[in-house]
């Protein structure tokens, strides 16, 4: 990650000329929005951490997330997130002891694994605290083991998703988890804040992959799974996943891998949103279930086939990915689907990952982009879907241009879905307040409907007050005694996830 | 359930004359040992719980679970384990208030649901408590909710197994969880246990099925599950799960249901259990999976046949059960597996909920009958196979005849699998001593071996001490931590779960 944009900057994205129209015809956005150079406070003096590097260059690199109000206040040039430095161990031990010391002098650890946090899970609370330390992981980068028999491996937490892949598929398997985040975030961020990749459907959610972890708290090692499922209690690995630092800091993760199997994808069109959710939930209950099964919303569509992304015309677009064998055409003919054929499947291929460049392109040219997303069941989906939508425009468009929202269902389950937004709109004067002011409308607007807050990005700082009401009073008292055992110093990612 | 004995007392078993002379011939089983009459300790007095019943006959239908320690103490005529009363409310709010007044007067609060925990799991502590109470929750009874579009069910906690399956499959579905409890064990004692069905391998365990949970802590009530998976912090249902009573009651539980379908069972013959775990491993790996899936050592194959159970001669029998469309038999032959047709599976279908009357009989007949079960990974899966029966052998041998020792492969996953064994031996002249030391010896060699102490019985009070060791002191006291904060005032199961 360069400071505040995403991943490497020899893929940065260049608008494409039917972007850049809409921007101005469509949305009114008015002009280019250069980020300033950015200014750091001085550190606060740091006690003697493993591998710690104090250098500007490794407090920016360190600085908040990749959510759009991170990048909004790093590009004007405030970086309130910034660490004191940046503390880089290469064993469990020295996690265990970059926790002790932090204990000792009151410092705030932050656990980094790809930096690819959209929900300000990177950014402590520095109040109370005598400084700030990153606690970079990409020191723990090794395969520990592959169990051919068993079919897991484990990997040391810092291993960034591409490397593992590298390394399963030079022995035949694969992990087949791949989220946007894929090409910079890590097996221990995997963990931490229970991602889920787009081939979800077909390898299940990360969280559902972990059979083993190991973590440094605050009060020791904690080794979890003996098993693939016991009934030896509470299932405690699924009390670390999740977590996002604030219980330990994973450092070994134990999952679940399978053989390297090729997919294809097709397109598939849907008249209505409605006819193609009725489809995605006839195969995730039924069957024949892809292992990739996304479906966008009428605007999404448009949207797309508006600036090239794709070329369905109307209605709804379907991404089918399966593996050789299955074959669900019959079941998506039966709901009203269409067949695309190929080309709109590797569209989607080819841009799975790009969506994150795109967006700082946007944040350049002065326009606003940001995702959200939830997850509820089958039979609240439409409700939800409409609700926070209308809320989005709603906020968005009040007093303005209306913004452009689009959505699609993205993972797939049995008893229900997760919706997925896009949201673009023009920058007002101060696009932070802005985007908060959205953001709070479709929140309130999940909570309402009874569906969580977040699928997949995670609490973070942004969604911990949704959080809170999803798991009630009695919930938050739980995580604050697991964190209290666990973490008795309360230095471990303050203010992420709890309130 | 009667006192002391598994069931309905219309369905017990008569030793067949194999079993019989085989107990004389090959253990040395001497003779009948009869059951005591129970003698009941005066009650101590209890305050005012809702549906409060303090009649002999009710203490005494709620003294202990069935685990053969459980049957041994009580067939002797103690009965140390009774409660004082039993309060049965018909409401969650009800059982508030029995935790409510608990708390107050410090009773010890025992959840029932259909007793038939096998681990000590409702042997709580009576030491330092005024009291105990059984919160008996088949008054909770109600199929409060069938959303078919999410294929979703919300049950209260005190629904028996099979009322659930008969209000499910009237309306086309099924739960699809049989466990060998399923005549008597309740949906709440499902969930707060992490039973696991015999046909896990298509249906899942419970544990997986579960997407809402309502639990009545003594800090309040504690409602989870706004979506099948989430990105909300850890899986608080993962924590409820498998908690055993400890920190709260289950009231309520939505379960994912699933189209009534047809099973169709065959059995299959391997050389040796080696060949055949590779066959099962196979199948769990690659597939195509069966819903049910066993196998059976060459021990269990042997005496099963000898008692006339199965006709299958030697080698390894697995019994095969899959819906229409799965056929996995050319798998099975590729990895040495002889078909032997319907009967094997009719078989074992026809007796797959008799083994607990069996055991009644044998313990009538002067022998000790016990099962136990673990899981673990595939590839330590032979050696823990190997530790644990020898562990069994080596204990109850000790000094006299050896005892029979069988074992199966009971539930497979992609990356392990259970192990479930079976144990008979000739009473000693102190039976439960003998099991006791037995026991001891398994648990030890479970725990060395790295396995998990249960796959799906439970802790309650008999897995205790190797459960702290499993999930080690930083894991024990989030544990308490997360008691402390559910169970403030300590009324809830004291001494199951948790040392």
């Amino acid at each position: 990650m360069t400071t505040f944009r995403w991943g490497d900057p020899a893929d940065a994205v260049t608008l494409p000329s039917a972007v850049r129209d809409l921007l101005t015809a469509a949305l009114g956005v008015t002009g280019p929005r250069p980020a300033a150079e950015p200014t750091l406070a001085p550190p606060a003096p740091l006690p003697g951490f493993p591998g710690l590097d104090v250098s500007p260059e490794a407090r920016l690199r360190h600085a908040g997330g990749m959510s759009t109000e991170d990048l909004l206040i790093g590009r004007s040039g405030a970086v309130p997130d910034a660490p004191d430095g940046v503390a880089r161990p290469t064993t469990h031990d020295e996690v265990l002891e970059v926790l002790r010391i932090a204990g000792e002098h009151r410092i705030a650890v932050v656990p980094h694994g790809g930096r690819t946090s959209v929900v300000g899970g990177l950014r402590a609370a520095r109040e109370g605290y005598a400084g700030v330390v990153a606690l970079d992981l990409s020191g723990l980068d090794r395969l520990v083991r592959l169990d051919e028999t068993s079919r897991t491996a484990t990997f040391e937490a810092g291993v960034p998703a591409p490397r593992a892949e590298e390394l399963l598929n030079a022995e035949g398997f694969t992990l087949g988890h791949f989220p946007q985040s894929f090409e910079f975030a890590t097996i221990g961020g995997f963990a931490a804040t229970r991602s889920s990749g787009q081939a979800s459907a077909g390898f299940g959610r990360f969280d559902q992959m972990v059979v083993g972890l190991r973590a440094a708290t605050g009060a020791g090692t904690l080794d979890l799974g003996r098993a693939p499922q016991s009934a030896a209690g509470p299932d405690l690995r699924q009390l670390l996943l999740g977590s996002e630092g604030a219980f330990g800091v994973v450092t070994e993760v134990t999952v679940r891998v399978r053989p390297l199997r090729e997919l294809h994808y097709t397109g598939w069109s849907f008249p209505s949103f409605e006819a193609g959710m009725r489809a995605v939930r006839s195969l995730a209950q039924d069957g024949p279930l892809p292992a990739v099964l996304r479906l966008s919303d009428e605007a999404e569509t448009m949207i797309n086939a508006a600036t090239g992304a794709s070329d369905a015309g109307g209605g709804c677009l379907a991404i089918v990915g399966c593996f050789e064998g299955t074959d669900p055409s019959d079941r998506l003919a039966e709901y009203g689907g269409e067949p695309l054929g190929e080309a709109p499947g590797k569209a989607w291929e080819a841009g799975r990952f790009r969506a994150p460049y795109l967006r700082d392109a946007l944040l350049d040219a002065g326009a606003l982009a940001e995702t959200l997303e939830t997850a509820t069941f089958w039979d609240r989906l439409p409700e939800t879907y409409a609700a926070v939508r209308d809320a989005l425009v709603g906020a968005l468009g009040d007093g303005g241009t209306p913004p452009i929202v689009m959505c699609h269902i993205s993972h797939v389950y049995e008893t229900g879905a997760s919706l997925y937004y896009t949201v673009v709109a023009a920058q007002s004067e101060d696009p932070v307040a802005q985007w908060r002011a959205a953001k709070t409308a479709a929140g309130d607007a999940i909570s309402a409907s009874g569906a969580t807050i977040t699928h997949h990005h995670g609490v973070g700082r942004d969604h911990r007050a949704w959080y809170a009401t999803e798991i009630g009073p009695v919930g938050v008292s739980v995580l604050h005694a697991v964190k209290q055992a666990t973490d008795p110093h309360h230095v471990l990612n303050p203010g992420i996830l709890l309130p």
